[in-house]
């Protein structure tokens, strides 16, 4: 039977036409249902029982044309993923593995064949061709080791010689102009809002120049008003150019038979219905014309053909053991992973999916804007994500904190790093959630009160250290200025990304720091953009060579490589602990208009995701509101340096700014003091005035310069 | 007793320096955190208890000076709200109400007095001068019927005479150059971060033209150089121009003990630091230039004053009942009231919050869009929240729809409308949620299979009638295109205000229909805008006079008033029911970005509240993209038609479109054949194929004429 499958290999005899044949695509949802099922309701039952699948005619090229069952096959009268073509089956469940073996497939596969060949001879299969398309599913489910056997056959009529085409398969759109496509694209619209279906398995279809018209397959007789040229259509699952998936056989065979002796040909057109991107297109569907044998003159059925094979490649059943993923929570895991699959597939092929699901995580802070970051992050997939937060959750919290409830905050409230890994696991149980709750020692904020307290603050410093060391992205979610000094300052000096967002009333600010060279590179690099990382992307920047900036980042430079990037201080001319400056953006985080912290939240994860998309990283140039109609540098869109956005005008800009040599963060000489000394200079920052730092970088020869400067203009 | 508490009033007598006095304010979370402390802690132990309050110096005029309480006030050691005032006071909580009536007042004031006055003398008011500012607070709780009986003081010793004049007060900026203004806000900050707090209560000031100086009272001696002239500045949380609050008094108590010898008149400035809409501001500060009196040379304490006067303006206890509001589910309610107020005193006086607050929200479709709008509506405040939708939650969506988590997808999915209402339950007890389990019938969607069917799509049309009839803003957030016939038929009919968004994979959009005039109104108002909610704001309106636009919205036009705006299916030229058009934008809603559902859902409901606080509302011209750089319409800003979003550009623009004299859903013939043949014209709509609702409109002659129209320029 094997040999008599006809393979999707391109060209054997360029004549005959071959069927890329269906490959099932059971999802754990399917053996977690029929596991359920076998249990509660079918027991020792045997008898057969409807199930339905269904496949799709949008994928990608590449994919194998799938028949995919899932936990819904058992709701037959549920509803089909949109755009998808149902198909029914029927399942023949074993109660032994000996069962199973014996069970007489040939006369299994016969029985089915002939209610195709009887529907056909009827003209039932005229008014519900779905009968055409029908599968069996032979299984044994073994539930005490969780091995599922099982083997599909999807029965095909044969023809006794072989289908020859006219002529090689055209493309759609070699054959028919933008219009017809156009046209034809409407026509099949209309016809499955006609019949109520998410799609039309077959149909009928009538073409001028001007116009499309399609009709069912019952409408035959009214519909072609001459046989000479005949055009059936097939809702195609198959991705090859060269071959029509299995669904074309039994209309084949059932178009021969109602009709063969009035056909001189007949033209198929494989419907492929695509959105790449977002945008639609049936250009890609495949024309085939092509001639049918006679059949007998008897009503005898035609041999079938249709057992799948294994992996393989030869006839048999396959097994799969599923003791690792049968709880429910396995398969929330797999919905969740073929969501995100159906966007790239669908969508953004390139799509890396698996740079971002595999993103460690660090969120400094759990409040508003902690929570939003969260369920982006876990919106991607993202499974690794860590807390930290020294806050308890107060009565006016969960209607602005989406992770948090009522309940949290009785009994003085639950710590925010702990209930916040708690929900997260309630609503995703794959995910791997920590939480800390601790402090972040903040510069004029001294530690120095007592030796426990100073103690203490060695203690986080360590374990702030430990956390970012330990996680690929650091989200700078805070409310105050200061904290975010610390986890900056440790964050450049590890090249760790960064992601920072703060809020005012009604604006925002998102950022990325720029990430510094790594140190090795950074030591001989003394000329400009000598990285190899960089080089490329900045071939076109117009920083002056070798010179560092000598202003605070000015957004009127262009094409700014990562690595000069500023961090969220380098537009500051005094170093944190005065907390006069952005005061406005920082402090007052809780009268934030409610809808800014889960825009700045989602935009901080989105512009992640799309540096990670970029082959280099963080180490991208930036994008500013000016390469908005300019070609795009990673498959998501932008990357910019900072979104800053103005809730009052629905308006977003992108500027980008270069790193303060006399940044108070992120400038080589605080980098150099703290690699070098550690905690004891971290110690010195958090005790003292804000001068300590101004000081050392030289912003307070700067102010005086400044100063001097305008006293002498105003002599 | 109460006639030597002085008044705010505005000049009695021009000369007498004269204080405002405190209101206390108790919130809810006290009272119920003192019935858990006596019920489980205190019990029947009648000793004094230490507490804490805080003020602050930034209220809007016209504010009363308050000393709040909250929950926290138990809590000594815990943190005190950002940039208010810490304040200590002793608590004595009496067992019975005639403890509480015979306590000896006149003897916890003197006790508390002495002690200020000893610390005074001893000179530890300098080295901690927050004794200064320490009230008492008489309680009985009576936890049967929850009447709470109390009685506040704040202790202020009084000179023999009165404190004079020197000079009419001085706001600051009427003395100070911008230059000390900012260098005194500069030295404020500095000194509570050198003291480690969040504001601080009393301090010296030193200024010259160029610099100030600020310190601690401790450092009074090497401060001051001479002492001819002093500034002593106080933390003030009185509001108004010609008074101190009470703060001050035992400030110049321990003035005039220290040096009143040496000083000839004293410099005070009252601190006054608000912040509105973003931008702070200290100029409203006060100076005043007072004399002291002299001090009796023995050391005897001086009298002192300080209980509290009732509502009625007489000396006597206060009472309140909280029967109501004793329970936690209460207290949340007052707390998230308290963070809204916040946003209004703080930064938009002019918010009408009531407005928002009690505006009841339908919302179509419980998914991605609709769990992300339930939840900033309940950022807002917004009390009264129905959800519709007919979906089951599966296992994919606890991920990207913030209301689901994962045990609501057990045994088969709950349905979302009802989770949807449980959670914001579970997340906010005090909201008035109600969940619809139910489908919305659409064109091309026949319902007349059977009688039961027709019957049920009956009772679906009734039920959203009824739904939409009952509520003020309908958000249409369903994943189809057709779905959002019905309801922007019903909603244009009877004048709701409607918000839709929308997803595409990265791009949104999220608008408001336009609201037609009211049926009355309509039927007269043959000129154009004639309607008075209109014709001041759309004076300049561009559009031509009594024409009814010709072609599909264009956003050519600007300064379009809310009666002439598009609805969702304006712009499209062939009814719902095709899913051509439109196709990327509805219906792969599941691959969205993950981050798109929530921007837009947070725009959707901040549009609404920036509409509601339009005068005009639904009717108010639409912002677009050019009036940026204009005074906005609103205190929140923008009022647009549209906002479309572009995620990969991180940008949104903000189109507006007039409606279409041809729409297949706002038009005036559609709603008038649904206003007149109710739901047999909508079954009709349901049953046919598109072209119904085109022949209808006239949207098929105007196909047909574009045709000829394109055939005749083609000849
Ligand atoms: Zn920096
Ligand atoms: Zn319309």
């Amino acid at each position: 039977m094997a040999s008599d499958i006809s393979e999707a290999s391109p060209s054997t005899a360029e004549l005959k036409l071959q069927f890329a044949p269906f490959s099932s695509a059971l999802e754990a949802g399917f053996w977690h249902e029929l596991t359920q099922k076998k249990l509660n309701d079918y027991r020792l039952d045997e008898s057969p029982k409807c199930i339905k699948g269904y496949y799709y005619n949008g994928d990608p090229l590449g994919l194998p044309t799938r028949l995919t069952l899932e936990y819904s096959a058992f709701d037959v009268d549920g509803s089909t993923p949109a755009r998808c073509c149902p198909a029914l089956g029927t399942l023949y469940n074993t109660n032994t593995l000996d069962a199973f073996k014996t069970t007489d497939k040939k006369a299994l596969l016969e029985k089915e064949a002939k209610e195709i060949w009887d529907a056909i001879q009827s003209g039932a299969a005229l008014k519900d061709p779905s009968i055409l398309c029908r599968f069996i599913l032979l299984t044994f489910a073994d539930l005490k080791k969780y091995n599922f056997y099982y083997w599909f056959c999807f029965p095909a009529l044969c023809f006794k010689e072989a289908i020859t085409l006219v002529r090689p398969p055209s493309v759609l759109d070699q054959v028919f102009s933008a219009k017809q496509i156009a046209a034809l694209q409407d026509a099949y619209d209309g016809l499955c809002i006609k019949t109520g279906a998410t799609a039309v398995p077959y149909f009928l279809i009538k073409y001028t120049d001007e116009s499309v018209q399609m009709a069912v397959l019952g409408d035959w007789e009214t519909f072609f008003s001459d046989t000479k040229k005949v055009t059936v259509g097939v809702y195609d699952p198959c991705t090859l150019s060269q071959h029509p998936g299995w669904p074309l056989r039994n209309l084949l065979m059932l178009v021969a038979n109602q009709w063969g002796s009035k056909l001189d040909t007949v033209e198929v057109l494989c419907f492929r219905d695509r959105t790449l991107q977002g945008s639609r297109s049936i250009q890609q569907s495949v024309i085939f014309h092509v001639k049918l044998p006679e059949l007998p003159n008897n009503s005898a059925c035609p041999k079938s053909v249709g057992w799948e094979k294994n992996p393989k490649g030869a006839m048999g059943p396959r097994m799969v053991n599923l003791s690792e993923c049968m709880d429910p929570k396995r398969l929330a895991e797999s919905s969740v992973d073929l969501n995100l699959k159906l966007m790239r597939w669908r969508l953004v092929p390139s799509l890396d999916l698996d740079k971002v699901i595999n993103t460690k995580c660090l969120l400094l802070g759990a409040g508003t804007l902690g929570c939003n970051v969260a369920r982006t992050l876990m919106g991607w997939g993202v499974r690794h994500i860590t807390f930290v937060d020294n806050a308890k959750i107060s009565y006016s919290n969960p209607v602005r904190q989406p992770l948090y409830e009522f309940e949290d905050c009785l009994g003085g409230g639950k710590s925010k790093a702990m209930a916040a890994v708690d929900r997260l696991t309630k609503i995703f149980p794959g995910v791997n959630a920590e939480g800390y709750n601790m402090s972040i020692p903040m510069p004029g904020h001294p530690v120095n009160f007592s030796q426990t307290t100073l103690s203490q603050a060695q203690r986080d410093v360590e374990q702030l250290e430990k956390l970012i060391a330990e996680h690929d992205v650091v989200f700078l979610l805070m409310d105050t200025r200061e904290s975010r000094w610390l986890p900056t300052v440790i964050a450049a000096s590890k090249r760790k990304l960064v992601v920072n967002a703060a809020l005012g009333f009604d604006t925002f600010v998102v950022m990325r720091h720029g990430l510094k060279k790594p140190p090795n590179t950074q030591s001989i690099s003394t000329e400009p953009d000598s990285s190899p990382s960089c080089s490329s992307a900045s071939s076109s920047s117009s920083t002056p060579a070798g010179a560092a900036p000598a202003v605070p980042g000015s957004s009127l430079f262009s094409n700014i490589p990562g690595h000069k990037l500023g961090c969220y201080f380098c537009n500051d001319v005094v170093a944190p602990g005065d907390s006069t400056r952005d005061r406005t953006l920082d402090q007052q985080c809780t009268v934030s208009r409610p809808g800014l912290a889960m825009i700045a939240g989602a935009l901080a994860v989105e512009m992640m995701v799309s540096i990670l998309q970029h082959s280099e990283g963080g180490y991208a140039v930036a994008s500013s509101s000016d390469d908005r109609m300019n070609e795009p540098p990673t498959s998501l869109g932008l990357v910019p340096h900072q979104i800053r956005g103005f809730l009052s005008r629905f308006d977003n800009v992108l500027p980008a700014s270069l790193a303060f040599d006399k940044c108070t963060a992120c400038s080589p000489i605080v980098l150099d003091h703290y690699e070098r000394e550690g905690f004891s200079f971290l110690s010195k920052v958090f005790n003292s005035s804000h001068s300590f730092l101004e000081d050392l970088t030289g912003l307070t020869l700067l102010h005086q310069e400044t100063q001097a400067a305008e006293k002498l203009m105003f002599v």
